[in-house]
């Protein structure tokens, strides 16, 4: 069995196809230097290795040493240069690398093979003592972190562990030295340090800081393996949703040094920029610095070329100006893998000594925008199709476009606190809060939340998924919290120098103002301005989008499953129609019953003993309702509106206060104590699977023709206006097809006696939706009588589980955490249970009825892989909220493709 | 199309195969005559022309006539006799028959033909003017009832219609003549009460009573169809779940006069004892009578023969002894339907001026007891075979033999009332009610009841439904009361003359007692006795009976599917395994977790805020669930125990008043806030989908570690005692297979450790209880890990119809009386929704595991029809509570007949 592949200059094992086996990194590493790409040698360990290092109790397969000291030879050999060699040392490196990227959520160790016995041959070689030493002191920092302390099993002191310890060391040094900064060391304070860490090391962990090249390749390569189920990885995948099976490789690099004084350079780069997509090379590069240093945002890295610069950037050296040839290598370099990837790329390189090594490519992070202008500019340049385009934008990412963004007026008026970085843009307003943990905890008690920090790391993840935005005093562009949150979508700044945080008092101080925790800001991330307050959002207008509009237009050229939204005012539907919606979905009828002139008539009716008056009180309501309807079906003109009559029990209208009561009594003329009986009386026990839904219908059958009589009245005026409308009235919670036919009977009756009486002719449809198991098991017998269904699958997923949505809470981060379900089924159908469901009706449904029309309206209908199945479904529709109506109108056509 | 079915001595158009064609009257009158027994001649109109009527709008079909007058014409050439002649005019009844007996509860109408003209020639043919008018009256009284004013639409006033009317002219003219009985009035009194009949009908009506011999017939026939759709026969089907659809039979058939004289007679008769089952000929007859006379109960009838004479009829003239060449006749009869039917036989006969006329055939309705003793007895005679006789017996009558009698010690020291005829046996108590509305009402208010009534007809058989028992002053072994008690199994006493009935005050008068509405009374129908207060019940011993021991003896031989219980103590195991259960099914765990000395640890456990503390409490509940554990294991020695793991939601645990919390706060050792805290916290709006069954186990794996220890280690202490168990442990409530790995896990762990530190080898098995549709539609996963599937079909029910089982009072009533559901889900099990998910689970589950094995533990296990479902589907058994055993492995027998 092969473990490990290698890769150099011109060739390799591997390729860019092996990303399961290889990780992404390696794959690509691999892919690169068969492009013949400058790629410093080495070999990547396959995911396999990890599978079976968690599968035989954290272990290694006997033939990998012989493996990966093979591989390890061949290095050698091609770089003339032996691990452990005390005169001409090679030093490597080893990197995490998985199927799927997860920046910063796994280790890195860099320099191995620095001991006490190669340091003098590498300084020999070198003739760079400070370097060798600068080195050796990052090997001693990262090693006891990660394999020492981490993957050791040594649980971290309060307060940070041993590299919290080494770095006040250092601190200590500078502070004594009057050092301000790392570059003010010299070679003999670099080797003084090393010395001060490993006693450091040995007082602390108990143990010598390994002194054996091969020991410590392997340390670190074990160490890389046991990060894949650190708490930061194991919480990365569970936000994205990435399988614990899937493992990580490891990447064994030779050492290439961008520190090696000011002909050597290092930095990050995106083949096109992706903030806004435009086609311009975008990145940053520091000189004599190592890769770290550009993303951690410790030193504020320069501008990669001219065209890139900023106001804020103007004065910074680019690297097309200072290394003009290696900048033009870089450039045909970047145009080679944008050709060869067909997309957008971010790489990493360092320049050693004039010569430039590629270290990385992968396919780019970019935001929504980003991603759409990405998508139609290579579309329209050829590069690929136009369907390979809409595969190109997560739909999911459109939510950025949609999001709200400032208002200007209440922006001109608004106190500016500060400018910074625009890392993530759209707009936000939040709370203070100053640690990840404060973010989820106030998140989680239903605020809305600003996290603001000095620069983000990845322990800080949890809470930036929490924040509404992401603020930092440090870090550019490309820093770990600008990376993350453009991931996200998310609106946040970065770099925003003038914030002076005070982590233990809670309390920033900004251009002359103290902000405390819990106290409200807003933020613009398109231009990075932070002010005071909370100020208005307005929704965005993606219409503005030139290439917004191009790639809706070519989804809607591919898809063929309708998309509708869910409204119940006309305001909503005109939303909706604006964001392309189709018609309406489901139309709630019973917030309409709720309007205080309403609810006097819908409590008589529940009090009423007798039929004449329940009547007489539900027929109060029908000139309320008939004017609801007429606006929602004018707003609507042309397309199919689905109003679904009355759902909810009948208590809901009854949470009366004891005041209330009396109330209520005196007006209806009834005891008090009458009202009390009738509220009790109305209690249940489950009311999710109670008196409601059609039931209600069946035994208040003044309803469900009242109901019908406003909608049939309603349609025919509108239609004696000249409007063209398409009502569909929908039955709910049928369970069986006896209760869609006492219903059907009502709705109809009263539907004939209007057409014949108003000798209109109206295209009205009736049918139910399907929220129960037993009416998908039945779907055939109601398929006989339905002209259309609607698959209610919030409903669906409730009695299909047996979960109370309303409960779920007590169990269900339990059940996440244990893996015992893979997501809340609430937010994305569970195709296995409740798809089977679905596929079940639709397939006894047509069975009976080939024209029966199908759609679903349940909250799944936004979400982009339920879309896909309901397409793979054969669903006519899906019918979601107004604002995501764009993202299904996406999904659907990547269904489609 | 043939609408007319004639029939006479020797020859018929129909035969018993057309009972839905004929109605079950028509088609054995049709039989008797071809078996050439003395069947008056007539003809049936079929069920088809019932159908017509309803399906177009209450006409007849056209060919209809044409068809009734050939029929007509045909009878009058046999009988040399016309309809309508003025000289030797024939007369006729129209008798209702519908495929199923529905006894009482459509109408009837005798001597049609009589007018002014026919009566004349009938007086000078017969020279009996008194017979005549008797027969003119009966006529008017039922006519003016059943087709003028019931099938005319007509509403009858408050305190009885035209009926009522007529009866109290009659009872005028006989307080102001002196007459004590009818039999008192001449021929003339007759005379004048038929013209005063006549003069209230016209005055209150509105119309002249039809003197026309045609009009007569079809206002008869149609009056049957209509009594189809009374108010009477709709109730009666619903309780019978008979289809509306099926319709009724009209029969238009010679009259035959019981009433001419002495040397006439009437009478019914059972072939077999239809109360014990007792090879005698039963039955009751009087001279000089309508067959109305006899079932009325306003006559006390004679017994038919000798042998079957009892204290009470002993002085009483026998048919045997009166008219013995006619009993000769009439028990040569009984031998021919018995052996041509193969079953016991209900007769009418009469005797016209001694010549003997069948009028009626059917099969007898019996008891549990009669049913099983006829059933055997005619196998042992070679009658039928045992498959047919185990076919015979209705599964639900066993419950008759298992129902409670009375403590013969209390009743030997209670107080007796009176003493009436044992028309129904087995014991019951219950308080008075005068009425069938206030049993019902009683009832619903969940009281037990007794109706008492002077005689009972069928308008009172909702109320004799609700009642625990049926008492009447009046009537005799075949009265309505004691047909209907007997067809339900339900204890009854009818002719108790010594009970003095004020309906008005509400009181009885019996004896020198004084008894009222609500006062206790207890009866033993199996020997007619009443007694004062409430006496003690005590469960019958079934094995007692001979036959009933032979009968379950072939359905064990018969039978395949499994027979188990569901018990959670030592003493219902007991008593379900004397019944003959095969194992425990479901043992539930939830009730010994309420025992006082123990509660307080479940409570410790739901406060405990760490699991050190949760894990200490659960485990003071180890030694008290082990004692359990090893009752149920020990009583069910060699048969499996399924033990169903914890599963109530926690609040049930923590309903506590104010001062209980206070003392558990002190007990605990918290404050009484953080017990109100936690009780809020446990509030869930739909407990039934809410955090429960296995995702207590998840949360809480500790009680699943405790009970799984318990159960093993009983199992573990019995196997070294010598005893062999089988312990099978049911993990609730799984939707998904991840959750069912979790338990599992647990569970085997727990196992292995004890079985390995003791040393002891045990067959168990774990495995679940599949009661949500994920569980169903996820049967194939589930099934790679569980050994079992046990069905809980009430909780299947619950949420594949979406109905809180706690609720559905709030809808159920409307939806059964709406024909919305044909029966009470909860009751028989949902073929074609819960069925097709458990016959889907079956499939998935063998598919990928042949050795599952599958029961079922809801209530739906005890029921007939459900057992056929689960039977049919490959079930390996089924579990129901101890008392329907018996009733399970009789329908487990019928199934695999």
């Amino acid at each position: 069995m092969k473990y490990v592949y290698h890769f150099s200059n011109g060739s390799a094992d591997g390729s860019s196809e092996m990303k399961n086996l290889l990780g992404g990194k390696g794959a690509n590493l691999a892919e690169m230097a068969k492009l013949k790409l400058p790629v410093p040698p080495g070999f990547t360990v396959s995911t396999d290795v990890c599978t079976h290092y968690y599968d035989h109790n954290q272990t290694f397969p006997d033939v990998l040493e012989e493996q990966v000291l093979s591989a390890l030879k061949s290095v050698e050999n091609e770089m003339g240069k032996t691990f452990g060699d005390e005169d001409d040392p090679l030093l490597v490196s080893v990197r995490s690398g998985a199927r799927a990227s997860m920046p910063g959520m796994m280790e890195t160790v860099l320099n191995l093979g620095l001991t006490s016995k190669t340091i003098p041959g590498l300084i020999k070689q070198t003739n760079n003592l400070r370097f060798v030493y600068d080195a050796y002191r990052r090997l001693i920092m990262m090693y006891s972190d990660v394999v020492m302390e981490k993957a050791g099993g040594i649980e971290p002191e309060d307060g940070g562990g041993i590299r919290r310890r080494l770095e006040n060391i250092l601190d200590k040094h500078k502070e004594s030295n009057g050092y301000t900064s790392d570059t003010d060391l010299t070679g003999d304070d670099w080797k003084l340090m090393s010395e001060l860490f490993k006693e450091e090391i040995k007082n602390t962990l108990g143990h010598d800081f390994p002194d054996d090249p091969m020991e410590q390749l392997w340390g670190g390569v074990e160490s890389v393996f046991r990060s894949w189920n650190g708490t930061r990885a194991v919480n990365y995948r569970r936000i994205e949703n990435i399988p614990d099976e899937w493992g990580t490789a490891v990447n064994v690099q030779v050492m290439v040094f961008g520190n090696t004084g000011d002909s050597s350079a290092t930095g990050v780069a995106f083949t096109r920029n992706p903030a806004t997509g435009e086609n311009k090379f975008f990145g940053e590069w520091l000189t004599n610095a190592q890769g770290e240093d550009v993303v951690a945002g410790t030193r504020t890295p320069n501008p990669l070329s001219e065209e890139i610069k900023t106001q804020d950037t103007e004065h910074l050296p680019s690297l097309e100006t200072s290394m003009p040839t290696l900048y033009e290598q870089l450039a045909e370099i970047r145009t080679t893998l944008e050709n060869h990837y067909t997309d957008m790329q971010d790489i990493e390189f360092t320049i050693q000594e004039g010569r430039l090594w590629m270290l990385q490519t992968r396919t780019g992070k970019r935001n929504g925008a980003a991603a759409i202008k990405i998508a139609v500019d290579m579309a329209n340049e050829g590069l690929i199709d136009k369907k390979t385009a809409l595969m190109r934008v997560n739909p999911e990412q459109l939510d950025e476009l949609l999001h709200p963004a400032l208002d200007p007026e209440s922006e001109n008026t608004a106190t500016l606190l500060a400018k910074g970085l625009p890392a993530g843009p759209g707009g936000a307003s939040g709370r203070i809060v100053f640690t990840a943990n404060d973010a989820e905890r106030w998140k989680s008690d239903g605020e809305k939340v600003i996290l603001v920090r000095e620069e983000t790391s990845p322990e800080d993840v949890h809470g930036m998924h929490a924040a509404e935005a992401i603020l930092t005093a440090k870090g550019g562009m490309t820093s770990h919290a600008a990376l993350v949150a453009r991931g996200w979508g998310k609106c946040c700044i970065v770099g925003c120098g003038a914030l002076q945080i005070d982590l233990a008092k809670r309390e920033i101080h900004v251009n002359g103002v103290e902000l405390k925790e819990g106290d409200w800001i807003t933020m613009n991330g398109t231009i990075g301005k932070i002010y005071e307050g909370q100020l208005n959002l307005i929704p965005s207008d993606p219409e503005k989008h030139h290439e917004y509009k191009s790639l809706m237009k070519w989804a809607d050229e591919v898809r063929t499953l309708k998309i509708r939204t869910n409204a119940d005012s006309p305001d909503d539907a005109a939303q909706a129609r604006a964001f392309g919606a189709q018609g309406i979905g489901l139309c709630r009828t019973e917030h309409m019953f709720f309007d205080e002139e309403r609810i006097l008539a819908v409590r008589k009716m529940i009090l009423a003993d007798n039929t004449d008056d329940k009547r007489s009180a539900v027929m109060e309501l029908l000139p309320f309702q008939k004017k609801d309807f007429k606006g929602i079906l004018a707003a609507m003109e042309n397309l199919p509106v689905t109003i679904r009559l009355l759902d909810p029990p009948l208590h809901e209208f009854m949470t009366l206060s004891d005041d209330q009561m009396a109330e209520l009594a005196e007006s209806v003329g009834v005891e008090k104590s009458d009202v009390a009986k009738r509220v009790a009386e109305l209690h249940e026990l489950n009311p999710m699977l109670g008196h409601r839904g059609c039931r209600l219908g069946v035994a208040y059958p003044e309803i469900t023709e009242m109901q019908a009589r406003a909608i049939i009245e309603a349609a025919v005026e509108l239609t004696q206006e000249g409007k063209t409308v398409y009502p569909e009235i929908m039955i709910p919670l049928v369970g069986t097809v006896t209760e869609y036919q006492n219903q059907e009977k009502i709705i109809r009756s009263v539907a004939e006696s209007i057409l014949s009486e108003t000798n209109v002719e109206l295209n009205y449809t009736v049918g139910t939706m399907i929220e129960l198991p037993r009416a998908c098991l039945t779907a055939d017998e109601i398929a006989e009588y339905a002209e259309f269904f609607s698959f209610g699958t919030n409903d669906l997923t409730q009695t299909t589980y047996g979960f109370s949505r309303d409960d779920i809470g007590g169990f269900l981060p339990e059940y996440l955490d244990n893996k015992i379900l893979a997501h809340d089924p609430f937010q994305s159908l569970d195709i296995k249970g409740v798809g089977k469901l679905v596929s079940m009706a639709v397939e006894l449904g047509r069975g009976v009825n080939s024209g029966l029309k199908i759609g679903i309206c349940g909250e799944h209908g936004g979400d982009p892989a339920s879309i896909e199945f309901c397409y793979s479904n054969g669903l006519d529709y899906v019918s979601c909220s107004p604002y995501r109506v764009p993202i299904a109108r996406l999904a659907a056509a990547q269904a489609s493709v």
